[in-house]
């Protein structure tokens, strides 16, 4: 890609309409997007080349990591993104090459170390922010010690040093009963790392000793950045991404795009793209609550959401992008109320797209159309190709 | 899958269609499923999702044993299996790891030690046994020796010792007009192998010499059972077998699974389903007659065989299992007379299968399914998460 990539002012737009594929209602036997009323989705469909995509393989289920990489093109297997730098992405944290990040669980143990509840009675979040910032002031010969609270009982640690590695075991067991286990170095070169680690973990449980319910901590996911290749680096884009949940801020950051204020809404995200468009040649918008509404099994709030996207978007039609690209990061479907292993609809619409015949953005209709079932990570080419952006292979 | 595979009760059925797929009838245009009458399995695709599955890739004809391991996840080309090892499971013989297994032809030779016939005259399967039972006793020094009867002109030889390699040439020139070659080593460290069965097949030679036409042996397909990760450690599931033949009763045994009494007939493996249904969590039901009819050549009854097949379906339906998977390891057109490269009808029942809409299991219909044509390596992972024994990849 990187050969053949080239320079032009063409716009690519790819909305990602997280969670979006679904299963049907068992009394109406029509999924969320058949459910919604979608005009504007559905006459995007007309002049589209639709598909539906796999973002890992068939039956795997997605993360929400693994499965915007795929989209952004990265073979999500081969760039494994660890726990605790999705963690550590997921608050905004700028991650340097070398910090090894890791995800902390503050739990409660008994008086004889066996963890009685791996959640600490789920505390608040400001409880969490109190609990932090006493562990972030432990200093350890060897590495600088980050402690920085998610939410309710989550934190995520982060390492910084010369030297460290990210092979160490998780000393979280993931199951009451246990007592948590000592930090293992996964490779000789992990010792150190190993060690620092322990004796974090050590001078933590001192200091939370008194606590009621937070007395210990668990880590687990001992991991580092992934040296990917960016999008500017493989494509020669100049991207920009705007998203209101910071996980998928940091992802976009971690591909080497700028990230925009995302806002509260998709109004407001699409007011940033107009506001925008001129700068960048290649935009990522993120929607965020079709995937809540059917992790909370909410098969109507999930329609409703698909509607208030399906609202918001002439906006977005009106600047008329050469390229844009709607599909999912998975598929969410509320009867699961969980991420699935589903195919999710997508289309790309442009000039030069070859449309097919499907009049809908919807799971069965998108299976008739021109790209078939296939991986997600064929989008970006296509994206390229269709954005005139991308030379001929060979003479 | 090892790391992603979780243990739950529920089950999943895969039954194998012998050689299932066909090819039209030229009188009527239509193919072996769409001339029968199967109202159960037309029903069961209603239900499903369905597909075409390509065994080994578009234009590969498979043979069963890479049929059948393809549709159990393994990739058929990076496991291969060796004639000799198809021929020893095909006798129900237990192969250790480290046993060496060759197919052997009883053949004539003239009194240059020519091939004049390669199968003997395909002499009585009883002629065969009396012959093998005088070869069994041979005794080399470095090895045990069987010598298995299969059928007619056909045996199983097997070495049993300690540093035997299986790399060795064939001494089968696979055409008469020439003699029967020494058996060569292909790696240096099957020198002493080599030894071993050159000294078998001359002993054989001694002892056949007045058998007027089994006068000599022929051994190809020198194999090792694959070093293969089983279905219990890959998918942490407990699996069985319910199979007529033999073969695939050892290529289930090859993949960890338990082997159950097969019986007689389709009925019978259905009631023994019934039997051990609560013992296990993985079924394999293979069914032999529309294959064995498709190589017959006999269009009407490679027909009636699926028609016997879609009467039993009841019985299986009856138990609902959470996950139901009818397929076959490989084409077998009546019109053709033998194993195809043609891409085989797939369909998989779930509450969660996202259903298309297919209403018919044959060629055409199924070319339209929510999996459209696809490799059947894939299918293990689907069948796992419509079984909701698969947690998500990544965070």
């Amino acid at each position: 890609m990187k050969k053949l990539s080239r320079i032009s002012p063409s716009k690519i737009v790819l909305l990602v309409i997280d969670g979006v594929g679904g299963l049907p209602n068992p009394e109406t036997g029509k999924t969320e997007l058949e459910s919604a009323k979608k005009p504007n989705l559905n006459r995007i469909a007309r002049d589209s080349l639709c598909g539906l995509i796999d973002l890992i393989a068939p039956g795997i289920t997605p993360g929400s990591a693994p499965g915007h990489l795929a989209i952004f093109g990265y073979d999500p297997v081969k760039y494994n993104i660890g726990r605790g730098v999705v963690e550590a992405l997921g608050i905004d944290w700028e991650l340097k090459p070398d910090d090894i990040a890791a995800r902390g669980n503050f739990c409660t143990i008994n008086d004889q170390g066996i963890i009685t509840d791996r959640r600490a009675g789920r505390i608040s979040t400001d409880k969490n922010t109190e609990l932090c910032r006493s562990l972030d002031n432990i200093a350890i010969d060897g590495a600088e010690i980050f402690v920085v609270p998610v939410k309710e009982h989550r934190f995520a640690l982060i390492l910084r040093g010369e030297g460290l590695s990210p092979e160490l075991a998780d000393s979280d067991p993931q199951q009451v009963g246990l007592a948590p286990k000592k930090i293992e170095a996964l490779l000789p070169q992990a010792q150190r790392t190993a060690e620092i680690a322990n004796e974090f973990v050590s001078q933590a449980s001192s200091r939370l000793q008194d606590e009621p319910t937070a007395n210990m901590v668990l880590m687990r996911g001992f991991s580092r950045r992934p040296d990917i290749p960016t999008i500017p680096e493989l494509y020669k884009l100049k991207p920009a991404a705007i998203a209101t949940y910071p996980m998928y801020r940091g992802l976009a950051r971690l591909v080497g795009m700028q990230v925009l204020s995302g806002g509260e809404s998709i109004i407001d995200q699409l007011n940033n793209l107009r506001r925008y468009y001129w700068d960048y040649d290649f935009f990522f918008i993120h929607f965020k609550s079709t995937d809540a509404r059917g992790e909370d099994g909410n098969f109507q709030a999930k329609v409703q959401a698909i509607e208030e996207l399906d609202n918001a978007l002439p906006s977005l039609l009106s600047l008329d992008p050469e390229v844009l690209i709607i599909t999912g990061d998975h598929s969410t479907p509320a009867t699961l109320a969980m991420h699935s292993w589903h195919p999710v609809p997508f289309m790309l619409k442009s000039k030069w797209c070859r449309t097919d015949n499907v009049a809908e953005f919807s799971e069965q209709a998108c299976l008739a159309g021109g790209m078939g079932r296939f991986p997600a990570v064929e989008i970006m080419p296509l994206a390229m190709a269709n954005a005139l952006k991308l030379d001929k292979f060979g003479a």
